[in-house]
């Protein structure tokens, strides 16, 4: 049932989508009319709602739809990668986590949606507003009790030891490798973004002298289609990059 | 501590994974020299191995390292394309799940991973000899207790009701449809492998009939780069097709 | 040496490009101050011209500028389709060629490109609006006289037989299999840019019954990268889609 | 009319092709039976031939047919990227281009049916043994008059002055890039085949620093789809990685 504070998403016939919280006396305007958001407080999900030119249907979001419709104010990681790093590092329910930095919060969301409800994500980072901005976004997500964020420079080493796995996704990764080394249980799994390929190669080399093996080094495209049955084609544009995804497991040093 | 029984990743210098089951009078030969594994039991995970001719690093396998080295009969669905329908289909520790067909148990395996401990995946298959190599690799990866195997042809419905999110991947999937709509919780989320366009034209228009919002459709594509840091580049080749990824919720008929 | 209307290309430091016609009292305005065009006039090709913020080179402009800024009210066939398209259809200097529809102009003058000096492209557009404007661009480039444009609807069949190639870029291809196959020489190639999955089956089932043999079906990706040799990273966007380019041979009936 | 030493291209039902030399008391097995390739002779391209088991179309090569079945000792240049690099160069009947290093050809042959009959091709070369493998694919083509091979070291400068166009494919392009300068017009284009990002960092270095600016870094994928109209999808795997093509414009040192 939907209550007052609840998400909701709704999905045009088009298969528009837009991301809303119910509340009292709150109007959702759309290109098709209006929708009173009060409206759907005790009812289910899955209903559809009519406005004067079209209808919607209401669903309750996933973790996808809190992910990317995030408010941000950094460059967030993206689902398609998001999906593959919690694979590749072996994230699951009770795992516990270190990511860094946090920035708005995209990754934490999902890898606390992962380790629910036993496991802990622990997020770095250096940066005061960030981490206010992450917490919103977990709270919108539901998932705030799975992650605790921490207000630290990771390169003085994170307070965890022993954990699954790490996720870096910050300027200088080679700096943070020896903290990485540090934290992880032998032989875990890290990850980290990488936007450029001169970061790759300047972390390669760190990772190969820093006591890790490296076992991966990709990149994921995503292309979306047009979902008209008679005129099946690709859209016209697509995010070409976000990022080099690199992952390699600790071994003795 | 490493058990006889186990399962270990061994990882060369230059990155190449061999996963092994340990054994006593065991060896494993490589282009490297032998491996005696019986000589793991006991040791941690994390400890490096020499050979006559170089080392190896032994790491836990992650659920990513099962499923890519899965015995298989049936093209199975691959971690880029997996770790995207989780996220998709906000699958989460307690979900239920249902999943169509078995095949080798790639996915499966993963969907467990992703339930545990609380959640179930049922995983519904026609062909018998599918669902034995299934239950084999389920049982590799330490999850077979998550998952309930059915040998059933789902056009005649799915015996649980109201799950949490539906994935098809069939030769006619439009066949399902109906069965999808009445095991589906109101609003939750389908997703579907199609191989071919075509299929991906015929299942739209079912979809829009048979009382669902189509969400997205698109296909992952993973390339993988070679890690030598001074000469960063592509690998040669890369797998150019898996197939096309459909997503949609069910609404009110 | 460069003359009054002639076309320059002014290359900024930072790789940035603008195509002008030069003239008398004509003052070209850019981020970085202006530049006088009249001033050109006499130069050579080479040159570097300076304004108050910045330096321009001024270089020929090669058929590929000329296309890639193409006046268009059309959707345009692109460089990386194109320079595939020639190659594919064997065209070279002396190739009698069809295409069909004109559109802007882009393959016309590309065509022409190929053919000059003594070949011809004969051009088929239903639309006079589209033809005026490709002559246009045609002038610009400089290939107008080795292009024949006809006003003409190619369902009731081209004019010219025995050509060397054929490329049909229409919204409904397979009216224009019976038309492509009584003016191509006996073995030889013809071309289509395709839209969508949709157009690429119907096409294809067409060809195989009207005297073809289809020998290749492909889309062309290209991925632009940016040039700043410390952070080396491929461009945010890119275009994913353009159309399928379907290839086949004439055979006997 | 098809006479002995001429090549032709069989094309089979499903579009499987085989470029043959026409000889007599020649035979070509297939899969399908054997082809009498002296009854050829005096035959019209565009017929067809049967075996006992099925037919092949008898169609005349164009110059991509020769390049994609060149003899080869080396990494070749695929047409891919060569059509657009003849289109980017701006090489037209006419125009005079430098290219190193020759390799098997494979751009040479490209290169001389774009420049034919009044341009020419210099192709520079260290090693002996690929200029004859070369000249042999050249004279395949039909195309060995329109290209002069040269034995030397590009390092020392080209022969050659004031050319259209240069493109250059050899392991340390930064090498040579003070010799293009000399070699090129001013304005004019030159182009790099890089298989590293490596390369692709060293050389923008030094061509900023050079007298050139940067107009683009592309990388180009070639996507091959079955063509079977009731089950279309793209093939299963694909070429992910020839080179990165760098583009520069000579300007005023």
């Amino acid at each position: 049932m939907i209550r007052k504070g609840d998400f909701v998403l709704l999905v045009s016939e088009e298969g528009k989508e837009f991301l809303l919280q119910v509340d009292e006396n709150k109007i959702f305007g759309t290109h098709k009319g209006n929708i009173n958001l009060q409206e759907l407080i005790g009812k289910e999900y899955g209903i559809t709602v009519y406005t004067t030119k079209g209808s919607f249907a209401v669903v309750r979001p996933t973790i996808y739809d809190f992910i990317k419709r995030i408010k941000r104010q950094t460059q967030i990681i993206y689902p398609k990668d998001i999906g593959y790093i919690i694979l590749r590092l072996g994230i699951t329910s009770g795992s516990r986590v270190i990511e860094c930095g946090t920035g708005s919060g995209s990754l934490a969301t999902a890898f606390a949606f992962a380790v629910k409800p036993f496991g802990r994500v622990y997020s770095y980072e250096k940066r005061e507003e960030f981490q206010k901005l992450a917490m919103e976004n977990l709270k919108r997500a539901g998932v705030e009790d799975y992650v605790v964020l921490k207000l630290k420079d990771a390169r003085e080493g994170f307070d965890e030891k022993e954990v699954d796995a790490i996720f870096i996704d910050v300027k200088v990764p080679e700096e943070l490798v020896d903290s990485v080394w540090e934290s992880l249980k032998p032989g875990a799994p890290v990850g980290f973004l990488l936007p450029t390929a001169n970061q790759a190669s300047s972390l390669l080399r760190k990772l190969n002298e820093g006591g890790f093996v490296v076992t991966e080094l990709v990149e994921i495209l995503l292309r979306r289609y047009k979902t008209n049955p008679e005129r099946l084609r690709p859209d016209d544009l697509m995010n070409a990059h976000t990022g080099y995804l690199l992952f390699a497991r600790k071994k003795e040093k």
